[in-house]
């Protein structure tokens, strides 16, 4: 097995007991696949559809399963937006008072949706603050426990349900996966992902997708070392600005990962209005990038069957539209 | 059972016949439930999501299970767009020949896309020329069968299997559905649906829902016997511009449903917006208008649980645009 190494963070094990804790409280989002995609790229295209999942991304799944294994007294969390709703949804169906540090320029559909699940929101300037101490400083004051949005085990293996739900999927389709595309912030839904994914389908190839701005993990993978983003790089797809890969993630990802790809936000926006028109499926920015890849060419995908991860869809109405009326 | 006359065009086995036609060709389109919906509603809305479907709606379904019960030498078909693409695809799979006979103002991408599976499609003034008659004139000239949108058997039965399966995922997910909602041009998708929701929830209550200024089957079911619409009358709801109801869905319909509920275009705007939201799906106007009707409270759905269908998501960017703008 690609992730039987005891030193590794996670485990297929630990993804597999996730997916016990998760079933009937997360969805287990469709894959869909689409004549006119599959024409275009002369192969299969297996889209995991983590839009549909509760709170509209993937992050529930890594959220839940934190919770519901520490069951700490209080919960306290930073994130852009996905992370943020889903430890509130989670802390809420748990019983659990939640306190999520976002930035003030966080998509508003991300902050209402964070107030609405019940959480308090705090919020900090991207560029002067920094959002790991505000989150370190409250948990003190607190006595909350920090759940981190992609450095910790429980999250990279609750995240790694979505590779274990494509593979089970793509196998009762009669689908042998030849390769996985997977967006990648912090890198834990792709170190979860792949632990999962190497375990089932072990000579299946794994690939991080970045936008071109935060090609972090790409350059890393390539180095072999955590290199960080240059400052003051920008891209629309909100979801995945992380300074660097995380230290666990990136221990996963350097072992099971085949390597990194990046796409423009043209691109992305190229695959948002496809995803619109033939999945029907509304897709945020960074949930898009790996469709984007799979559609500009950056792997092989003529003959062959590609299991792709759409991560969420929490997008801003305006955005949207300014992506539809091909303004992005 | 409800459907157990012997002389309704359709019968629960019908319905259960076209289910195993179907089997590994058309999406068994997923469930959906959002935590935000249902807090409005406050009950429990479950949503089937025929944007999902092949070819964006559940039209594939009938069209399908049509062309594979009869498997002529050739279709023609005449549609507003939905069948036309349903048509189109269950030909191509089947590899019969395929004429369409599409209004010329149809939405470009129910045009585009019927061209995009490879049937001719032949366009008509709506206001001017009679689709029925270009329809049967094609038949006779070239020897192929005519596929009616909805006023045939195989194609209600095909239709119903929307409504076996939305039965069978919610009793899969141990819930009692009070009641459904479900859109209505022709009525072809409602009666196959009521007659597979009534055989296996018999208490159930159906109910059909039609924009405002076509409430045709709402003032039929009223009246006893079939009502047409007003000539000129208008609606964005392309899909459910039929001039009245088929004398086989009415038959059906008359026995099996609850009554009929209308909602405005500014209702149905409403819903798509929430959709986008909270769903993450693409549902087209005349695809929103269950929901719709659940939002603006024609139904109660206080403490109940109500079954939702979404029947397709083919709209143009640029209506789409318009929705989410807020100018519709």
């Amino acid at each position: 097995m690609a992730d039987g190494s005891p030193e590794l963070p996670v485990a297929f094990a630990d993804v597999a007991a996730a997916a016990d804790r998760l079933r009937g409280i997360a969805v287990e989002t469709p894959l869909l696949e689409s004549d006119a995609l599959n024409a275009l790229a002369g192969g299969r295209l297996l889209v995991k559809a983590e839009p549909l999942q509760r709170t509209g991304s993937f992050k529930f799944r890594g959220a839940y399963n934190a919770l519901a294994t520490l069951r700490p007294p209080a919960v306290v969390a930073y994130s852009s937006g996905n992370h943020a709703q889903g430890v509130a949804l989670a802390a809420r169906l748990l019983g659990i008072p939640a306190t999520i540090v976002m930035p003030a320029d966080a998509p508003k559909i991300k902050l209402e949706g964070t107030r609405a699940l019940g959480a308090e929101v705090v919020t900090y300037e991207r560029d002067r603050e920094d959002r790991e101490a505000i989150g370190a400083a409250i948990a003190e004051r607190t006595g909350a426990v920090l759940i981190r949005p992609y450095d910790d085990p429980l999250i990279m293996a609750g995240q790694g349900t979505v590779g274990l739900e494509l593979a089970e999927q793509a196998a009762r389709r009669g689908c042998r996966l030849d390769a996985a595309l997977v967006c990648c912030g912090g890198g834990g839904l792709i170190a979860g992902c792949a632990t999962a994914l190497r375990h089932l389908v072990p000579e299946m190839a794994v690939h991080a997708v970045e936008p071109a701005a935060y090609d972090d993990t790409a350059r890393s993978l390539t180095a072999g070392r955590r290199e960080a983003n240059r400052p003051g790089a920008r891209s629309f797809c909100d979801a995945l600005l992380a300074p660097m890969p995380g230290e666990l993630t990136f221990a996963v990802n350097r072992r099971l990962l085949a390597g990194g790809l990046t796409v423009s936000d043209a691109e992305v926006a190229h695959a948002m209005r496809l995803a619109f028109r033939h999945l029907k499926v509304v897709v945020e920015p960074g949930g898009a990038v790996a469709l984007a890849a799979a559609l500009a060419g950056r792997v092989e995908t003529r003959g062959r069957t590609i299991g792709i991860v759409l991560s969420g869809g929490n997008v801003d109405p305006a955005l949207f539209v300014d992506v539809l009326a091909g303004h992005r």
